[in-house]
């Protein structure tokens, strides 16, 4: 069976509950979710959710054949959404034998975890971005360091100078080094979209980590900088421009498809770095479902939040038949 | 005269001005509301929302048989529901003169001002709570201590160890020691329903702390914790089945009945510890109205918050006939 | 031509263009807006909204000849919307070339950028203020001090006595110094109406400061107060009624018409000071766009934010024939 109207699938996560579904649900798609017996706990408090969708059951979220065999035994015509979690867990030997295409294509997801593809993918959008060292030798100045297998803002560490971070690393296997810039962190999302022809700067977030935001951190513990959520924010209003141009810099440079968050720290001086950025929706942009926030709904003169942003162009990619651009991998970005 | 579709009776208060009450009218109830003196200077800026609801006025929050007298003059069948302010200064001895029945039932408000029983109750319910310590003798941690008549985050000081505490408790009288969890303090709301027979996880909320959450505190001031407002946030998705899971126990364990609050710390390493619960409505849901949030919406497919919720478990009762579910004391919590 | 239902004109900005401009679309006013070259790049990325609005380019921000053509040429009865860019690039003798008249009067503009008159005018309103000290020999307690030109939170430093003030201020000119008054900083946001007859405490919100709001300011790092967002908040309940009457205060003092906002740090034993005003919408407004907040919606029985508000005044002021209301200059202010 084919509907025409469009369907997508993604596996169960935050971001697919409380976002992606939802938006496509709201734009009319069909939604299958491939939902692991972890989350099942939370998935079954939600019945009036449940009983619009399709759901199919897979046991363990690291079980890369289950789930690709999962993802191919939907019939219906769907577009599959990833997500942080999505692309954790489905290496590329996987994900290149899924029979259903993927939404932006899959090129980008393998910049995810490699941070010195990443940052040259900034640098060469022409985007500010703090200073990597190579080695330690080169520290003249205040670092951010990450740890072997730091990940979700966990294993890193801030030293002042080359002697304090010759000390904090010692016995530590350190993968990245980076010029540390200090400023407020502040998230920003975006969306690049082939059918209407635009990169879209939907709105900003900013994160709450552990236990660097306790509301007082004692001297006598370390900062650690896990996130554990995520606050609404909006921006001083000479910074959207800069915002904005950075997003399209980035859009236009990559071929991206979709969501996309450029991640940020805004100096006392209002410079912009971009520290990272994540190829996919993000889960600040949870904080805006279902209402959108002000820039996305001054844009689209409608509530809209990142999940319904991305069913909407795959709803107008099936209704224009245009499901190849959408699917497409940028000749701009590396094979995987 | 007695309406068959309901009707609510609550003190002044923030909560019931901003929360209850306009949950009250957006589930078509009628809503009494008994305002003090002290209230109505600001209530009186709202004719909108007072021409729809019926205003007892009594002069001092603090006179509790005036208070009981204005409750018992209402000759129509309402259902009490109570709040922080509420529970402060109706003292158990006149909570039990109410002619009308409190949602909820009356027990649980006992635990309310008693951490011993506040904590033994957490406890009980396999949820994670810091570490009480009876004696200064038994310190071997960083704690955080709560002088007598603290509140409202006010009188409590942080020791990193047991020689910092004796020095600062000196002269104090001390009615709390507490481990000192560090991390990022994390406010989750829960509804227990016993009419749809679950325990609804309804959203979050950051607190703000003066002068902990100062936009800079300088290190010749020592941090207070004293609540002054709330902020709206979305949490890290794999905490989530964690809060839903001890929410869901709390209910369990305790048999309670309406909204509580399981008041949190997150640390760096993603465990969440409870130190202390509220058995009712609390402050910071009031981020969420008028439109609810993203948990609490995709939970019920339209916006929905605290005093809405309440709202509809009481019109759901009325209508179903089933006051008696959502007045009745548990079995499993002490007499008051 | 003339309109009946009224319309607004204002320059582009941030307030302006999320903020004023929908809310005057919301209420079906007519808009004109004057849009500066160093904007056209965002604003021509929103067509839905440009296509309901008139633009008028001009094309340097400072040319303030231009910027009076360009408003002196609107044919149609306008009211001037003023926010904070349109307060620093319009001088008083432009202002004064005007044709059409400013929503609020004018006089109000003259006290954003003289920090004594400024201070007078709360001090005046009955208002808790943060002592201000003439001479450095003064300084008898921690103090914030601005350097000649600080402005958005640059160029701030705190001295906790007068020794450290004379070693930060050596070789710098000092503009202004301020008690240090620590706590929560909360910006409260009123709208004083001749129409209604009230002044309406529309809400608050929290600022983003950089680098005092980092997730985590090593030691080595010193803090600054450069304002680089906004975040939601709703406030203890306990004091309302304060941030109303001080608003009440204030608006009676000075018969000023229109949005303002107090500034204010709310301390530990909750005393709310009050450092500084906006007698216009500020950009922390912008939050609530397009669905509110709490304490305005209850207000007003509907989502309101203040460009929203401020639309909805000179909808009735048209209405009503009471445009003479809105544009009055108060009595009680000083000449410009």
């Amino acid at each position: 069976m084919t509907h025409t109207k469009g369907a997508i699938a993604t596996t169960s996560s935050h971001s697919a509950f409380y976002n992606i579904i939802p938006g496509a649900l709201e734009e009319g798609l069909e939604a299958y979710a491939i939902c692991f017996d972890r989350d099942w706990a939370l998935w079954s408090q939600y019945p009036k959710l449940l009983e619009k969708i399709h759901v199919i059951r897979v046991k363990h979220y690291n079980d890369a054949e289950k789930i690709v065999g999962a993802f191919n035994s939907i019939e219906e015509d769907v577009i599959i959404v990833p997500h942080g979690s999505f692309v954790r867990y489905l290496p590329v030997k996987h994900l290149k034998q899924l029979t259903h295409p993927i939404f932006g294509g899959i090129k980008i997801l393998g910049y995810e975890g490699d941070r010195d593809k990443n940052a040259a993918l900034l640098q060469e959008s022409n985007i500010l971005t703090p200073r990597i060292f190579k080695k330690p030798a080169e520290i003249d100045r205040p670092v951010m360091a990450k740890l072997h297998g730091a990940e979700g803002g966990k294993g890193y560490f801030i030293a002042a100078n080359k002697t304090e971070f010759l000390a904090k690393s010692k016995d530590k296997q350190i993968d990245f080094i980076q010029e540390y810039v200090n400023g407020v962190s502040i998230y920003a999302h975006y969306f690049s979209s082939p059918l209407y022809n635009r990169c879209e700067l939907l709105g900003f977030d900013r994160r709450l980590e552990s236990n660097a935001n306790s509301q007082f951190l004692p001297p006598f513990i370390p900062p650690t900088f896990t996130v554990v959520g995520n606050v609404p924010i909006v921006v001083r209003e000479s910074l959207v421009p800069e915002f904005l141009r950075m997003g399209q810099n980035f859009a236009a440079k990559t071929g991206l498809v979709g969501p996309f968050c450029l991640e940020t720290i805004v100096t006392p001086d209002l410079k912009i770095y971009v520290f990272e950025f994540s190829g996919r929706i993000v889960a600040g942009t949870t904080v805006w479902v279902p209402f959108g926030n002000t820039y996305a709904n001054t844009l689209w003169g409608e509530p809209m939040y990142m999940g319904k942003r991305i069913a909407r162009e795959i709803k107008e990619a099936f209704k224009r038949d245009k499901i190849a651009n959408i699917i497409v991998d940028s000749p701009n970005l590396e094979e995987l």
